[in-house]
């Protein structure tokens, strides 16, 4: 197997995680400013989860340009990130039909962190790839510290949740803008 | 990562976005004619949003083709677009089952609206990527100008809603005859 | 815009289609052998369009692979198609629900019958690509044939469903026969 | 048709099987520790069915990489796998929501046996094609018997279900063991 076959497996199942989301959306029955209010919140989630996948498919890219060898490890730490990933639409609906309640918004961080943790294990797959390059093995450091402090923030976020879903939320926020802004450098640094 | 990254990504997600459409289409449970005809409007609709998705996957693949690099604009004016084209599924299945409610099909005009905005700044940023072609500018002015268009009549369309769903749904059929048939243009124009 | 990308695209809506037919299946709440044989129609129903999308997935490739240009009339007479083989899991959960229903078994053969006629537009656009080729000629005009016997026992199927749903049954049963056989023939034929 | 269709094909349709079983999971509605308890096992189901699907999917991709020639044969054993494959989404929702139930992991167990059936039925016709080759016919032979095994395991956990529930969920647990540890093996083999 090549590495470009594990990208378009990938690709496949992403596309499909960021679209079926929509699905949990509950259609309003009734024709009331209430009504659509109500269907607020799972928007905003929706709008969220669409965002921290698109950066994960973008980071992933950038990930697997790298890869030198479609081996049993590349293998099983991308296919354990996908499985991480597939639980995302199914908290995006918990939360968004809950999102007041401590335990929803918990299960939200809580996937978020296992798959921020999948992410740190196969950056430490390939960074393994590249052992004997210096350079990068400096600045897979630099991405490796980076993706354990987002499974650390998730994590607390989760925590957060019993405390008020609040923090929760402003963390949730917060992630997204920090992998944003940075990906022009990742871009020129592992490219 | 290369331009014919996004092309198969976005492939993937359009593919997914027009076919689960054809999931919120309720399997009628009673045999009468009565049941047949209620589930017509949602037909209609799907068929509606079916061909107004088809167009757009081509026009983004005509100007996916004009791209030059991969860059961030590009990676996230398109994400940008993905968003709001994964609505459509919802709205589509929120007006076909409230097709003569005034919100319902408000909320139909306004997210193609959005979507139509979404790809007028797609547009934007292609051009800036061929800025030193003059020929090519006063040509995505044209472009752009039909683009905004769009924009301006679906949200007159979500407006009219309140006063006339007709009104609306007059708009909904003309704007994609105004795309079909200038498409062999669109095609020598940029290929 | 190139013929593979059209096959691509028409690649990733055939699996979806094919795949969220599953998604109709209704899992058995009850653990007794009345509910186990409830869900056995709908079953067979999934097997048959299943199998039925298969074969118009080998078909659909072998004609593609046929195709000179990318043009406008390909590029909607294969969109054409994909909106009518959209429909598929639509009728099959109809069917599969209801399948001693009229009704629901003329819809089936009536859908059947109109991605049959899809089809057949579909050939006739590109035997018009291959207009000067005598031979091809031949070849397309015995192909076009067969497409319209398809139509034509499809729109008698939904017809006789009225008399006897068994003989819509046996029609549904007979038509992949036909297509299954010569293949590899057809294969031959135009490769 | 060329090989790498077929596997763009199976690539798309098993990307959509695997990440579609999420959408089976029920969001619970209440926030007890009860409800989330509820949840668990749908869940370990889930996680279960993605390795086992992802593990198909790496041994697929092995197989078809030693594919001569997308003849009929090659090309409907894989349609047949994918059948039989597309079935695993509704058998993970089914003995998810009743796990303790005979009849449910009974289900899950004899789709299992039947998906591995197909994998072998797909392996004799590869091997077919490589009829001429020695090496080859001694290591697919070795590849046959391990796939009949699966097939005569998972047979086995069918029947066993009726006996105690636990049996089945032992040899469910213990064929992916048995897959996972020699794909390295497997992949020198073969490629």
């Amino acid at each position: 197997m090549k590495t470009n076959r594990i990208e378009a497996f990938s690709d496949g199942v992403i596309a499909v995680i960021i679209t079926i989301m929509v699905l949990e959306l509950k259609v309003p029955h009734e024709m009331t400013v209430a009504a659509a209010v109500a269907v607020l919140p799972s928007l905003l989630v929706y709008g969220l989860s669409f965002l921290v996948v698109a950066i994960m498919w973008v980071n992933h890219h950038h990930f697997l340009d790298t890869a030198k060898r479609a081996d049993a490890p590349l293998l099983w730490s991308n296919n354990n990130l996908l499985f991480w990933m597939s639980l995302i639409p199914f908290v995006t609906a918990f939360m968004g039909q809950n999102c007041a309640a401590p335990f929803a918004v918990a299960a939200y961080g809580a996937v978020l962190a296992l798959v921020s943790f999948a992410f740190l294990l196969l950056q430490i797959v390939l960074a393994k790839q590249d052992a004997e390059d210096g350079v990068r093995q400096i600045r897979y450091r630099r991405l490796n510290r980076k993706a354990a402090f987002s499974v650390a923030l998730y994590a607390i976020s989760a925590g957060l949740a019993f405390v008020s879903v609040y923090f929760s939320f402003a963390i949730f926020g917060l992630i997204p803008m920090l992998y944003f802004w940075p990906e022009r450098e990742l871009n020129e640094t592992l490219s």
